[in-house]
């Protein structure tokens, strides 16, 4: 059974908290954190603190807070040794006070509060100091279900950064499109079919076999007749940035 | 029974012919094109022909052509009336000659070679200059199982723009996402996960509620470090002008 006290009541700290809560071989002994709003959400299942300084000792301190948080709020307890974890993507494991021990268990997935998360598919991506805490934190990803992955600080910023491309970037990409059928009274679902299909043929192909598209074709008749009809100037340039990189891709095979 | 001459051996052309030649009420009775290779895939099904000039009568001639193509191939069979149609997403009706009727029929999916299409999940826009041959080829959707939409030219450019961003944008991000992971040695499945959310959460909240990440959040740290670990600059130019335009979105909504 291991120990965990979690700081933080975001949207990170609650999906983690849950999962880690119905699991029988962790033990969320208590869950920290400024917010007293939202500290509520624990209150039924967990000690909850908002004094970062009187903590219960356990085996891990989880630090799902906002980046910039880390640091100060590992300082905070330098009374505590055990085992400081963090949960970012874009931030180095020595981000974390060196008074204990240090790992990172980044969930690599979009968490939106209302949406229940199914960690089976989450991939964690683990680093840590020693093996021996590697493997706690392994432990802890396989008691959740979760696939789990050996990444170091420099990849998970890289790893971050094409979690950003391919679900940030997206997502907005679909606003933009729904945002230009709306203009033209068109009802957005018509969209959703082909949204699936794009990622659907994932399962078939690269996106590099996959790619169509006036781009892909060097078609500059059709790609100047769209930007000129985009009336959003920060679409323009989406527009233009995306089929440049295509065409430099597609031009580089010839 | 619709008696239809497809012209063109395209994607587009194969996937059409397929699906007609499987329904009763519709009769592909010629395909025509200059590539002969390309027009033996569909000799065993229907008559074909190298020749633009001696086409078979039919009630429908389909040009699905490159965008280019259209007026030019459409020219040709001036000594053909009926209904003269086209399939694409950028181009007007009255790029069609006006010897014939005209009308477009333009399916909004992506088409692979190597993928088999499922109709009913490909919507159709249908434009016609006569009510009488909207009918028409609103029957021919129906008789496919394929969902229709009524769609003039200047919303179809719009919308094919749409598609653009949905489908070949986004599958251009794959491609970006897939090589930031293999270039530092992290297996691209990884993102597979976080790929399927992005379109799963769709399904219960619109992208602009669904938006995460750094842009969203102002997180100018993130996203300066993540700019700078970029090596491509095309990819670079992506990752700048996508975040300016989700801060500029949510900036307003403040």
């Amino acid at each position: 059974m291991t120990s965990v006290v979690i700081i933080g009541t975001g949207n990170v700290a609650r999906h983690i908290f849950d999962v880690f809560h119905a699991r029988d071989q962790i033990d969320v002994i208590q869950v920290a954190g400024r917010n007293k709003r939202a500290l509520s959400y624990f209150k039924e299942r967990a000690n909850i603190s908002e004094d970062l300084e009187n903590l219960q000792a356990a085996d891990i301190y989880m630090l799902a807070v906002t980046d910039e948080a880390i640091g100060s709020v590992g300082e905070q307890m330098s009374n505590h040794r055990s085992l400081f974890v963090h949960t970012s993507g874009s931030t180095p494991i020595d981000i974390l006070p060196n008074h204990g021990r240090r790992g990172v268990f980044y969930p690599l997935q979009t968490f939106s509060r209302e949406m229940k998360v199914n960690f089976r598919t989450v991939p964690i991506c683990i680093e840590a100091e020693s093996e021996k805490d590697y493997k706690i934190l392994e432990g802890m990803a396989s008691e959740i279900d979760s696939p789990y992955y050996r990444v170091n600080s420099e990849q998970r910023l890289h790893l971050h950064t094409a979690a950003v491309f391919v679900n940030n970037f997206t997502n907005h990409l679909y606003h933009v499109g729904y945002t230009l059928c709306e203009n033209q009274g068109i009802s957005k679902e018509i969209l959703n079919p082909l949204i699936a299909e794009t990622v659907h043929k994932l399962e078939y192909m690269t996106p590099l076999e996959a790619q169509t598209g006036p781009a892909r074709r060097g078609d500059l008749t059709t790609i100047g007749k769209q930007i000129n009809i985009i009336d959003q100037p920060l679409y323009k340039d989406i527009y233009d940035s995306i089929s440049k990189s295509i065409q430099a891709t597609y031009a580089e095979k010839l």
